[in-house]
């Protein structure tokens, strides 16, 4: 018998082996769930008796030999932004109180299909409208190393369990960087789709034409099982061909070309994170990969393009409720949706323009290359309850560092996946970040490049 | 010899029979332009001299056996929004004063590779903004059969010069039913392709995503032959498919299946345009065509979804100018893009969201049928120098009036075309209009139902 599965793929392996149940790794989750969510706050709702159930059925069909494929069992947590029927979904936000969802989200209904096991609903940064997760109805979340800082948001929940190993992945949701940020300042893989590449169908939305679902979990090949399963392009449960590995074959890295994204991505980084990256193209370039250097023009246009965007269309689906309930959100939370509700259409406008010259920029960027390379995270996990963040000589505020790595690809809508590259001193996650022009074949890059780029050195 | 060609089918064979020449024919709609253009005030700019040397041009291929397809040799005219090397594209306006195109629009470059003779550029409503044409730098076109009325707009220039017959067929643009208001008021037929099936670059912008690049000609024939050249799928001039015919054969009447729509689109017309739509419906079911109802739940609010996204586009393109040099425009159409400043982003996302409903309806009408069918314009050709018509008791705004049965498609994207159907019993033209799901189709329904539809009785 092997060593305890860490990732879905070992676990898969590991059921089909008989060496573990469903039901004896569920139970292992609960009980991280147990001993730790009081300290880390990462769910929101726990479904133990459901989780209970569900991995019961697994073990029974996987024993009758019904195999749903490599989701089939596995333990994973949802973002309480997604509908599942019978229970609340919160949004971490009083403005939902007494919600409960009347079915499943599209993407529950495929993870249901996939089999597998929900273990519960993670905490978020309310509505999602925030990196840090520390506005939440239901209190911030502590990131499992260090209880001081921030596991990332706004799926921080999301991040933290993975982590904390109360589920094997965790599905999050993206508008600016909600699966990517908390997944680099937790050490994980997280998968930001390509642009409306899974139906977002009864998940609550942020913004709805920057709004992405995808995996946080721990290994590039885990990711894309997940992300199939979301997209509801695997075969059916029964097919033969459901056992196939996920992750396409992986190339040879000689072959592969990436290209460093330099100028505004490099020009505000935490010192040791810009070394860790540094380091990380180093040992690239030794695994034979040919590293170039891209730059986005009108890279410094990103923020207001963004905000923009962003903010109208959040403030037009939260209309109703700030009119009638505003002191139900957190303030700063509240104070974001209400500059959003003055913007002019002009203006909209005027950034959906830049939105195509961004897309336009990107596409050109990864002309003659296999993927963008840039940081995945400017800063370690922050502190909790700091506005702002040292970097170099300055303060910047916590917000904008973190969104500056990752909103350009919510905006031009390429898909994009972060891995961590190393740790601080302190031993907090780095991260670095890949882009491509189509997700399958960014997942086979990454998982090309995931031996350089993720050392546990 | 036969009789003088009135379509472009009929003048490709009468130019390959050697009956006519391009020259003569050109020189026959320079003489139209020279007697009827000091009254009708259809052209911005003639350009005869170059329609001369490009008719020479043609006439000298066709001798040498040298067929650029059914577009060589035809004079036609271009709305003044198309960009012609060295010549001024004003869009009817003195915000354009001293403008002098540095290349052709991508649609004016295929006409060309086409051999099409381009005898001018036509007069417009100011920046296409508005539906009578009174609203320009040049003076507002008269209607070539009654010039105290409305030749229509915004491309009414456009249908003057072709009623007139000054060309064989315009090129206009369509926004809220640019093309399809002045070929009704003028008995064209009027094509509004999809929505970006025809590039608009080289084309000044109304609302960059309404706008709509499409012909104005004298049969859906035509209108087919036109279409094929400004999306650039004929094959290349010398190929010897180029000498087929463009509009597929038509198909059986009694095969096809048409849905009236009803309630909003019927609610508002002039007596003799619901007397002539009723009668126009029966010549089809006396042809053997399923005639059936359909009905657009959400129509109360294709007004204001259209406003808030024209209007804010419109505000987005002109804010520069409008800050720097808003006399240049004439008052109303300043004042409508000064209103469109003031639309909020939080609005125009939910106008967004509002397409995406009325998008759903008209796909869900057109479900088992073949096309849909309403009258092309509430009114005929409206007294210019009047803001309101009379219908039933009521007096209604005439912009309102004529954008009514036709915006809808716009903000929809479907293909929609304009034939004539009858005549007032003063002599002005009544339209049917005609929507589908995919141009080619809707144009081989319209051929088949043309005969039905138009009659001359």
């Amino acid at each position: 018998m092997g060593a305890e599965p860490r990732t879905i793929a070992e676990l898969g392996r590991a059921f089909r082996g008989r060496e573990v149940t469903s039901s004896s790794v569920t139970e292992e989750c609960l009980r991280r769930i147990d001993e730790r969510n009081p300290d880390i706050n990462a769910f929101i709702t726990v479904l133990a008796e459901n989780a209970r159930a569900q991995a019961q059925d697994a073990d029974r069909e996987l024993a009758a030999g019904l195999d749903r494929g490599p989701l089939h069992g596995v333990p994973i947590s949802l973002k309480d932004l997604f509908d599942l029927e019978g229970t609340p979904t919160t949004a971490a936000s009083r403005v939902r109180a007494g919600h409960i969802a009347t079915s499943d989200a599209v993407t529950v209904r495929r993870l249901r299909a996939a089999g597998a096991v929900i273990v519960g609903k993670t905490n978020l940064h309310e509505f999602a409208l925030g990196t840090t997760n520390e506005e939440s109805a239901y209190g911030p979340v502590k990131h499992p190393l260090d209880p001081s800082r921030s596991a990332g948001g706004s799926s921080g929940g999301s991040a933290a369990s993975v982590l904390a190993g109360m589920a094997f992945a965790s599905i999050g949701t993206d508008t600016g960087g909600s699966i990517r940020i908390p997944a680099a300042a937790c050490g994980l893989v997280g998968l930001k789709p390509a642009l409306g590449e899974i139906d977002a169908t009864g998940v609550v939305p942020l913004s709805s034409t920057l709004d992405h679902v995808g995996p946080l979990c721990r290994s590039v090949e885990d990711a894309a099982i997940v992300f199939e399963v979301l997209k509801g392009t695997r075969p059916s449960p029964l097919d033969a061909r459901s056992h196939e590995p996920a992750a396409r074959a992986p190339a040879e890295p000689a072959r592969l070309r990436v290209a460093v994204l330099g100028g505004y991505f490099t020009a505000l980084l935490d010192s040791e994170v810009a070394a860790s990256f540094e380091r990380t193209c180093g040992r690239l370039r030794d695994a034979g990969v040919t590293v170039t250097d891209a730059a986005i023009p009108h890279a410094a246009d990103i923020s207001a393009v963004y905000l923009h965007i962003a903010l109208a269309e959040a403030a037009a689906y939260h209309a109703a409720t700030l009119d009638t309930r505003a002191s139900d959100y957190t303030m700063p939370v509240r104070l974001r949706l209400e500059m959003g509700r003055s913007i002019l259409a002009e203006d909209y406008v005027r950034a959906l323009r830049g939105r195509d010259v961004l897309r336009q920029e990107v596409d050109c960027a990864l002309e003659s290359v296999d993927a963008l390379l840039l940081p995945g995270l400017a800063v370690p996990a922050t502190v909790l309850g700091k506005d702002t963040v040292r970097i170099g000589d300055r303060d910047e505020p916590v917000r904008n560092i973190m969104l500056r790595q990752t909103q350009l690809f919510n905006i031009t809508g390429h898909p994009a996946i972060t891995l961590p590259c190393g740790t601080t001193r302190g031993g907090l996650p780095i991260s670095a970040q890949l882009v491509g022009m189509h997700t399958p074949d960014l997942l086979c890059v990454a998982a090309t490049l995931e031996p350089s780029i993720t050392t546990h050195a």
